[in-house]
């Protein structure tokens, strides 16, 4: 089957995810069209073979929804609400039809979870499998429809830093792929689950920027790395107790030694960052379906220093540096 | 360098382009956004290295001007206005500052042409090199404020058929880069340059749409094969009259015997194909900045065939198919 054949297959089973009203043009033109008003959003998040996933460990079918979902974390994360998704696959000549049908269903079931239309996309022939999706979304509005949204740059000093869900548990879930044993079968399903099946908190990112959160940040490289970017564009440091932090009772069953390591920089969490007032916070916590633990504030620091606390305020030195895939991620160490 | 420092530099780079008067956020944060208004489009198109280029053949900075034109092609295709870009880098370890900054400047240089700003993307590492752009444009629209679109769908038995500038040169060029030798050193030249820098002829395709123009198709894969989606889409035939096909002198002297056959299936012109009533075409051809030749007409055919005819109207077998990138394009024929 050559390129033709797979796009009249992408359309076809990307047809049957249903079209968004606004849609005027789909899958099968030179661009896709839709109309448009307000502030639209737009990200773009690639996952490649021996860096973001190993084949076989990650079954197709969860390839194609985490190819999704890391983009929806990423609107998440501005507060917006994601709409039309494109698909660039790079794939190996050998690859088997059965597989591309289980990626594209796995993409399916995350467009459904959120609400995204497949509307186009390419597919090239490479050596590495490669999947690349670019992610087009709309901001939410105030009552004079100015638009509401979270940024990198947004937190002021003072301002509570929480997090949505539990830290680590992606980490721990690629060691016990990658053959490391854990407690009980029960905990390495958790974590497996975790690190193969992203579930980002758009809700709980669009509760937050209509209750007045303006600050945030998706959790995908590591806690303590994806603070630093916030402190970096806010001019701003970050102070976090390390025994606030989140963190799941499978991975402390199965990495009692390294959770808060995992918790801290494992990377691949894809839950949300906050920065806002602590009423704001609180306000936010209330009403969201998703745990939301406060673990530190934003403090004025000339350096924009991320500082890890232990329960007496002593200085913890980072438990391990977040990953940079051109370096080598962890898929390669 | 890892990848933050080379987003820092994108970032850099970039934001020398110069920034839209409607971007609310562009590089550095986890999603750009920006003010849109009527119908928007997106196209996505990525080059990779074995298939559409081969380094060091290509120049890097040819290549950033490629990766946003090849994409660039397909809004001019619809009528459209581009406007953001998003660039996604795939990256062999070793590869050399120098040359991400010259595929950066050539990128840079085609916004400029283009009036397109590069407002995010990703770079990840890979043993192949891949340039991925998806760019976002809106449509022109009517007096009523209704869009004005091209689209595969939209031609009309009857309609003449037209295509803009020369084809097969940029085929032409890549059996000289391969080592064929051509004509004359300036044939030679003209022809590498067809290849190596392409030139969508974005105006003429703006001034189509508002001429009444409805059916279009920009000319990637090869003529006779893009026109063939042209007659998929819309449920005609079409005829080509063979002489008429505008060949360049370069071409005829470079390669008089396979000259025709490059215009019909060579691929990678990024023309503009064009289908509308025969008064409508000459409209366009008396205003637009590139030559525009009629080169046949769509016909009722249940069976959708493209036909190429001599000058005595007797049916020309296709002097050679388009090609398609899973099969093994042409680096790799």
């Amino acid at each position: 089957m050559g390129e033709f054949g797979l796009i009249a297959r992408l359309a076809e089973a990307f047809a049957k995810g249903g079209q968004p009203s606004g849609l005027v043009i789909g899958i099968g033109d030179d661009a896709a069209a839709w109309r448009a008003s307000g502030v639209q959003l737009v990200t773009t998040d690639t996952l490649i073979e021996g860096t973001h996933f190993r084949l076989p460990h990650v079954p197709w079918r969860d390839l194609g929804w985490n190819a999704l979902a890391v983009n929806v974390s990423d609107i998440a994360a501005m507060g917006g609400i994601p709409e039309q998704a494109l698909l660039t696959l790079a794939l190996p000549a050998q690859t088997e039809v059965a597989d591309v049908d289980e990626l594209l269903a796995g993409m399916l079931e995350a467009g459904k979870e959120y609400a995204t239309a497949i509307v186009g996309g390419d597919i090239v022939g490479c050596d590495t499998t490669m999947v690349t999706v670019t992610l087009i979304g709309q901001a939410l509005v105030d009552d004079r429809g100015e638009p509401l949204l979270m940024t990198r740059s947004g937190a002021h000093a003072g301002d509570a830093i929480a997090v949505t869900g539990c830290l680590g548990d992606s980490a721990g879930g690629l060691r016990i792929l990658l053959g490391e044993s854990a407690g009980s079968a029960e905990a390495a399903d958790c974590l497996k689950r975790a690190h193969l099946h992203h579930r980002p908190p758009l809700a709980a990112g669009q509760m937050a920027v209509r209750d007045g959160v303006r600050a945030a940040i998706d959790v995908s490289d590591g806690l303590l790395q994806d603070l630093g970017h916030v402190c970096q564009a806010s001019g701003l440091g970050a102070i976090v107790h390390a025994q606030r932090i989140p963190i799941s009772p499978a991975l402390r069953q199965a990495f009692p030694q390294d959770a808060l390591a995992l918790a801290c920089g494992g990377g691949e969490d894809y839950q949300l960052l906050l920065a806002a007032p602590p009423g704001v916070i609180e306000r936010v916590q209330g009403k969201a379906d998703v745990p939301i633990a406060v673990i530190g504030e934003m403090v004025a620091d000339r350096q924009r220093r991320v500082r890890l606390l232990d329960e007496d305020g002593r200085e913890l030195a980072p438990p391990r540096a977040g990953w940079d895939h051109l370096r080598g991620a962890a898929w390669r160490r």
